[in-house]
């Protein structure tokens, strides 16, 4: 696509924030000049607050790709995607193809089960898609001290994310204390490496999501994630906006469970989500304006 | 109850054999005096064949207690069932409540996520009933490393049972090798403890059920188990009749997942099952000829 002109991207970005003023009733964050609330990063916007983007895309100001001159909106959504495959009889095949495509689309990262690191680190060394994976998963009722070594051989086989269950039957019990240091245990385990705390949002009351969230924060996480997708509910915009309010702008938010499609995704970001776990991704992305199965040409290596 | 003599048992062990041929077509086993294909171990039958003990009841044979000398037919029933409560959301209360149902119904096991096993084995130390626990449960798909490490961290806490996850994902990959492997590693991480493997027939081939039995048979555990509970499906009988068929009469297999009463577990065990995992356990035995849900008075401990 061709290069704009700074001016001609100012112009685009007024013309979009105005679009959107009139058909939501609101002025939505203009890419590349601000900083907005949900951001959790700073630096030019278009990359690193998808939330926007999202918002933008939906305002159908489409294909403003090179805006900021840090590539398409498209690889701007795909910023925000972990590409996930957590069933138990996942094959490598499947592994394969999902490594495949994230590296084809751009995805933030693979989401894998412990065992498939090795194989996924492999097949992405070429490539910036980092390898997620989940730590006492889904039940998040394993002990502290196996979640820490579960963590350190995940960092070992080569993960870049953890994305850890909180011991919710702790937090029931009214174990604050547990919930808290089994998330530092963790923690402790990754230094260096981002962990996302899973709260399994469809089993906790609203009290019980903010203690969880809370702390997330004090142990010293990098995101709140909503939910597993084993325990019979997925993220919802309420709780996405609920976590939000309660971590700030310093953390992020993870939407993950049920998320199947650009409008799921575009709900989540506009409620405060800055990352999406998906096993539908490349759904998501064929969805989006300007990307067809047709379009998306070449393979992922 | 009264105590009968040797020849009365005798004569009604022939009576109940008598019987259940003309209601099944075949003669089943009689109670103390034989050693049957379902039986693990050697010994009386009536406290070690709890099969046989589910068929004569169904026969209409109720309320046989005493006979083998072993105790009641409902202690027989209670000692095939590791009553169970998995869900990630269960509270210390709850546990407590299952810990004492257990003590009271004299249930071989409760069987309970790791991070509860400190708890249950002090609530449980005047009592015969184990504890039971859960290793890369229940998805399987953690690393071997992970497993070993978990599985040594639930002994050290105070487990007598390990019901672990076979790596799925890998067998379905064709990797018989890293599925006999991961068994093997959890087999040496609990050496002198009871070792079952859920091979989650739900997700299985027949071809890859028979694979994985004979995997867990080498490797050296004591058990096959069905289901996690977790997978969408439960135990069937065709299932437990293959999986008998595959590992014969050396080792036990439990059914699990799906099994809520007292019809379900008698199925089982006629079909092969050794052990019953269940979270409707009380309900099972509250369904049994004699007992009451105020037959059964007394606290748990």
């Amino acid at each position: 696509m061709m290069q704009q002109s700074p001016d001609f991207e100012r112009m685009v970005a007024q013309v979009t924030a105005e679009v959107s003023k009139r058909l939501h009733g609101r002025t939505l964050p203009v890419i590349g000049s601000h900083k907005c609330d949900n951001c959790t990063e700073t630096g030019s916007c278009a990359s690193v607050c998808p939330s926007d983007t999202y918002q933008i895309l939906e305002t159908g100001a489409a294909r403003v790709s090179g805006l900021s001159g840090m590539g398409s909106v498209e690889q701007a959504i795909a910023n925000t995607i972990d590409h996930t495959a957590l069933k138990p009889n996942t094959t490598q095949a499947q592994i394969e193809l999902l490594c495949a495509e994230a590296a084809k689309y751009g995805f933030v990262s693979v989401c894998i089960n412990p065992f498939w690191i090795p194989l996924a680190k492999q097949l992405l060394n070429q490539h910036s898609v980092k390898v997620c994976t989940v730590v006492g998963f889904p039940l998040g009722a394993m002990s502290t001290a196996a979640k820490a070594m579960e963590t350190r051989q995940a960092v070992a086989d080569g993960a870049d994310e953890i994305d850890m269950v909180i011991n919710v039957g702790a937090l029931k019990s009214g174990y604050k204390d547990v919930l808290e240091k089994d998330i530092r245990a963790v923690r402790d385990a990754c230094r260096g490496k981002i962990l996302k705390v899973i709260i399994e949002t469809c089993l906790l009351k609203d009290e019980e999501k903010i203690t969880a969230c809370l702390a997330a924060k004090r142990a010293g996480a990098d995101f709140v994630k909503t939910s597993t997708g084993f325990a019979g509910g997925g993220a919802t915009a309420a709780d996405i906006a609920l976590m939000r309010r309660v971590v700030g702008a310093e953390m992020g938010v993870k939407a993950s469970g049920g998320v199947r499609s650009k409008a799921d995704a575009t709900k989540m970001m506009a409620s405060g989500a800055t990352r999406i776990g998906a096993s539908a991704s490349v759904k998501i992305m064929q969805e989006l304006p300007g990307m067809s199965p047709s379009s998306s040409g070449g393979s992922g290596y």
